[in-house]
């Protein structure tokens, strides 16, 4: 939200796009709406009273009289709730959907793309993967194209782990760097055994490809197995450890993995350290194509739903 | 035309596109037009004779009552022609214009941009930078972003002939080998000293900045000065030789160069070989996000001009 107010008059000038906050909604805050307009400050720091009356998201939808939803919840593995009811509430109420969270689009992608099309409103969920990059935008570009499959680093958290434990620190010392750098949850179990990894890769084959995958097609390894002996060998070998994404389309569907492997120096990923991350995709006109993004600014995530937003509003 | 014909029943399926050829024009064939139609097959071999009555761009889209014209002639240096009267014809008579051509862009980029807004038609140019790599519509993505230089590998005849030297060949060899791989012209000398990476980097400065640029403003260097005994030198020591294009905002305005550089291991660039092309932009959002292309298939190119149409008859 720092960044939307940051970008405030921007939107204005160059896109001709006005807003106001009209609610705000946290587990923390509970239900806040005033369709006049909400103070943004207040929203920031939290000193704001929940609204009467309000008791779940259609209600609040209704306050709010909301044009466009921001959904924000944190990753559910298991069924991608309760953000998917977040992302079809806007959509039945006549609001587009935003998302950073890539649950609802590993679990029910179609039903929620579909149902932002019979309303004629979007469903973007840009900042799900690899923060803020138009990855998903960029396949938009390229029209009657044909992915064949595609690797990359796509989890900071592991990422940034194994390359501070080639630097000589430990596995726990190495966590808690990350999340001290903002990087790693308090809990970062879904990084370090590979599921925010897989996840993201569900999203890319279910989206790019357009075909479904359920999470336990994608045989899954993290990196707790690893020792800092193991990563500093590998390194000083000149073929690191990184955790590595891969899809490939077969005669018989997808075949996909999320699992540690070592790279070798020629590869570029093996160049990709902290957290940076890195996709490679082949596509029956360009064999090779891949986008980097090194060490992603603090908003690269904010980023990608302020992108969204002006891809939503913008005809 | 032939990635558009193998590609035609996909574009009416998939994105309700159906097309008819009604002219085409080169300078061995003359100017030729039906509005009803031409075959495709003999316009691709070129028996087909040119039309009675037709002398130029404007009375040729007339009679092939033109909703979309493909402009494909080579680069002119020094001031953009003929190309920038074949995009000017097609907009004025209605028609939107699609160039592989990147002398216009940079002898006539606003005022071709603002004509085609006038018109409602589309002036679009994805094929002149990189192939067919979105990186035009990859900044349609980026709403709001602040471009604060880039640097890159754009030529692949130079960086061929660098890549043939230092496995062994020498300069004239070098240059055989990239001709007989359908990448260097017959007069390579645009490529080698520097024109072809100076008018792209002209071009991205102009587009994507919205800075324009004369070719003299950019100091250019091509690869003619360097032997291949420097080259398989710089190669041997772990830091090749490469055809860099860089440009920087400044207080003052925009600094750029193509030159021969040397490039350290640890750069992504210094593994850009053959016909391999890479871009690294610097934004506000995104400290670093790269884009690379490897070694682009036959229809690269042709995919950019393709894309392009979709993108123009497409809502």
């Amino acid at each position: 939200m720092q960044l939307l107010l940051d970008r405030e008059q921007e939107l204005r000038e160059r896109y001709g796009i006005s807003f106001r906050i009209t609610g705000i909604a946290s587990r923390r805050l509970g239900w806040i709406a005033d369709h006049t307009g909400l103070d943004p400050q207040a929203c920031l720091s939290g000193s704001i009273s929940p609204s009467p009356g309000l008791t779940n998201v259609r209600t609040w939808l209704s306050a709010a009289r909301a044009d466009v939803l921001f959904e924000a919840t944190s990753l559910n593995v298991e069924n991608g709730q309760p953000a998917i009811d977040h992302i079809r509430a806007p959509l039945q109420h006549g609001a587009h959907a935003i998302t950073a969270n890539k649950g609802p689009i590993v679990h029910a992608y179609r039903d929620l793309r579909d149902l932002a099309v019979a309303r004629g409103k979007r469903f973007l969920f840009e900042s799900t993967v690899m923060d803020g990059v138009p990855i998903f935008s960029f396949f938009d570009q390229l029209p009657a194209i044909h992915l064949r499959g595609f690797h990359g680093i796509l989890n900071s958290t592991t990422n940034v782990i194994l390359t501070e434990m080639e630097n000589g620190l430990n596995f726990e010392e190495s966590i808690k760097k990350a999340q001290a750098l903002g990087i790693a949850e308090t809990d970062p179990t879904h990084d370090i055994d590979g599921y925010d990894a897989a996840v993201k890769t569900a999203a890319l084959i279910t989206v790019l490809m357009d075909v479904p995958i359920r999470l336990d097609e994608i045989p899954r390894e993290g990196i707790r197995t690893l020792t800092a002996e193991a990563v500093r060998a590998a390194k000083k070998e000149a073929r690191p450890y990184k955790l590595i994404c891969r899809a490939k389309k077969t005669e018989h569907g997808i075949t996909a993995t999320v699992r540690p492997e070592q790279i070798p120096q020629t590869d570029p990923m093996s160049q990709i350290t902290g957290t940076s991350s890195y996709i490679y995709f082949e596509t029956d006109i360009f064999p090779g194509l891949a986008l980097t993004e090194e060490n992603p600014g603090l908003y690269a995530t904010a980023y990608g739903m302020l992108a969204d937003f002006v891809r939503a509003v913008t005809p």
